[in-house]
């Protein structure tokens, strides 16, 4: 798990975009070297539904051309990264982790598959995902579960589980993942890596297959923080095509990087993203909060109101959205479903239309509480999830003596920010004793994704 | 039913501003006439719930004043305008049509009523409405059945009736309502004169009794098109209060009034729009046409699709919106509602959340399916309603020997831009043999009001 190098290669994206800037580096080799590793590890983790080694060697020279030729793109030039199988690829089959859909191959790529080609790197395959995303442990697609690299046995959360191995593992430089109730931020925490859900809006879905629509976010998986923001900078911008798209002019996120935190505030919103924590979280989350303070910034305690309303209207949103995606499915051939899947579907048909009128509100409520908290901090800082990762299969937990579902206490702390749309970054803050990841999450005010980069930097650069 | 004078008085808002303008002319005369005629007729139609007179007077004293110093603040100053019984208003009862809210003295005046203030207008009192705005025939509330001044045994069209009353009988020179399914629009045909539902976000609601908050507009009804957009001027801007307010500038909609429309589209909306009208009122929109196509304007068929939809989301999300505002009325004293809308209130539980979701996608593509059409044409020509205006109390009526529901049969052409959003004018075209009023509608672009007021003003000045 060393940022330092993967197998010889540099150990992130911004190293190597260096490497491959300069040529002392071909992506050909690089790609090579992933794909051997993917060879060696990738089925002990099951994070691949689809390797696409030879498209990825066929991109890796063209890009190597073009690199030779002077016409060096940026630094996602040759890079390798893997695309969540939720978000199409043409002529690349995406499965949605489903046997609805294990022979489907696509005719468009989404947009931001697109965006990535665009920016010259080089597609290595289809990470895995819970079924049609609808599960926050990894452990249930028509491919089987995914596992944590830091121990096999675990999930790696989900539902971009995938992802979350691959990029942990050293498989791959980063890779895209979408997060309806913390589905890119779960599996960061659990495997160790960083992962950002943008502000709702940022980066376009065309062509990414909805969980629930007013809730989705499409976003990286990095080893790093600067990683990240690469990677953002490629998919962020406004598409037409997206009736959801922001219309936000393109940015740099990583210009504030190294501008440090001294005399920032960072926000710690006791009550509700504080409860109910294994002890172990909550000392890494203490502890981060302590290196905050030693990188000069303010720690100060704030009060968010409404965070368990927005979770219940997240939660309820999502389940009457899921079933209007899955309807037809369902009521046509039921049987074709993960059993659990099944029946989360089922009972989203169950709320009522006022109670999804009243959650809508609750999201406008909850923004202006957020609006308000932010006036007086840059960032929030909470656990990402209350606990470090559990077995494969397992599906209760035991904290404080309590014994609590591991599917609802895996997202209950990221999804208030997918009602509300704000942006969340996900970044490791160190192991449990058995050497599980822990992660905190960041949380920043609308489109203001440059500063949680920024303190996400600054805290990894001060703790690793 | 002259516009050219109000019992001596002039005959229009704009009219009446020069006039004020100049002091040919006091405000304190000019109440003191609407008074008189309030007196007069305002029992028989029933079109107000509470009249200002004292506050009324004062606040013409006061724009008497001020014109006199030579502190002219515009077209609105010292002009007597009503506000529909759901708008809050400081210190002046506020029923809502309800008995829930018979003595209910707001301490806020709505964003709208402190905008008419600031501009100088008058409000010299509180129109009837539906009970809580909950119906399209402004014959159920509290205080009795609002009369048609066409002939006071039919109805005026809800919910807001009191507003179309007391402007069409010259009572007021201009009236707020609220339309969230045709509200504005509805009684605004049927009694003869021009209401503008604006776009969505267009006007603040700050301060509104909410219908179903996603449907909620706030516009004027007004005796010329000139006059509305006089008001609108007033009325329009955002308020970062109302989380529904759009970001958009100040504008003067009276700009384009006398451009003239050569050179301009008309679209029909063949199909939904045009199906089952009562033949009268298909003569007069029929006839409306030929006068934009004298005016030098291309008339030309179009097709919109999804209208029936549209109807069918934005009667679902109503439902279930009105359930949500009204539930602890409902479970608490359910008794002291009327009877229908009681009924209402009830059904508007059952719908399903995955329903109210997929309502949401079809206003999206709705509002796509409208951008299409609006490449092509600057306005869109339909009737208002089907049918004239209907006995109070009666439930059916026949068209083309098919009983249906009067209350579905009034907005079932206004409904689907209260989904959308699109902003709709509603101007007079006629009368039938029995000397009731018709109504075209115009719709148009969003945050494009400018366009519908040329359009009907141009129309109204060719056909009066």
């Amino acid at each position: 798990m060393d940022n330092g190098s993967i197998a010889g290669l540099p150990g992130t994206l911004a190293a190597l975009g260096r490497a491959l800037e300069g040529k002392s580096l071909s992506p050909v080799e690089v790609v090579r070297g992933l794909l051997d590793r993917i060879e060696e590890r990738g089925g002990e983790l099951n994070a691949f539904v689809t390797v696409t080694a030879e498209g990825a060697l066929e991109s890796a020279k063209r890009a190597e051309g073009e690199i030779l030729a002077g016409r060096y793109r940026g630094p996602l030039h040759g890079a390798p990264v893997g695309v969540k199988d939720m978000i199409l690829t043409r002529g690349v089959r995406t499965t949605m982790g489903s046997a609805f859909f294990e022979d489907h191959v696509p005719r468009e790529d989404a947009a931001v598959v697109e965006r990535l080609r665009e920016a010259g790197s080089v597609v290595a395959g289809k990470t895995s995902t819970h079924e049609f995303a609808y599960g926050t442990t990894g452990d249930r697609s028509r491919f089987g579960p995914t596992r944590n690299p830091h121990d096999p046995a675990r999930i790696t959360g989900g539902s971009s589980s995938g992802s979350g191995a691959a990029v942990a593992a050293g498989l791959l430089y980063g890779s895209l993942g979408t997060d309806t109730g913390g589905s890119i931020r779960i599996p960061a925490a659990l495997c160790g890596v960083a992962g950002m859900k943008p502000t709702f809006g940022r980066v376009s879905k065309r062509g990414v297959f909805p969980l629930a629509w007013t809730l989705d976010h499409v976003g990286p998986l990095t080893r790093t923080v600067e990683d990240n923001a690469l990677l953002l900078n490629a998919l962020a911008g406004h598409d037409p095509e997206d009736p959801y798209s922001a219309a936000r002019q393109a940015e740099d996120f990583t210009r504030d990087l190294d501008r440090g935190i001294r005399g920032g505030v960072v926000g710690i919103p006791a009550g509700f993203y504080y409860e109910r924590l294994e002890s172990e979280v909550g000392a890494r989350v203490a502890e981060a909060a302590e290196v905050f303070r030693s990188l000069g910034a303010g720690v100060r305690e704030v009060e968010v109101p409404l965070l368990q309303e927005a979770l219940d209207a997240q939660r309820l949103v999502l389940a009457a959205e899921a079933y209007a995606v899955h309807e037809e499915r369902f009521l046509g051939e039921p049987e074709k479903f993960d059993e659990e899947v099944r029946e989360r579907i089922r009972a989203g048909a169950e709320p009522r239309a006022y109670e999804y009128a009243n959650a809508r509100r609750t999201r406008l409520r909850s923004l202006r509480a957020f609006a308000r908290v932010f006036e007086e901090v840059d960032a929030l800082l909470a656990p990402t999830v209350p606990i470090a990762a559990t077995e494969v299969a397992q599906r209760e937990v035991i904290i404080g003596g309590e014994a609590v579902p591991v599917r609802a206490e895996l997202n209950r702390l990221t999804g208030p920010t997918n009602l509300n749309g704000l942006p969340s970054l996900s970044v490791p803050c160190g192991l449990t004793a058995a050497g599980l990841p822990v992660g905190i999450q960041l949380i920043g005010r609308p489109f203001d994704e440059a500063t949680l980069y920024r303190y996400g930097h600054a805290f990894e650069r001060a703790s690793s």
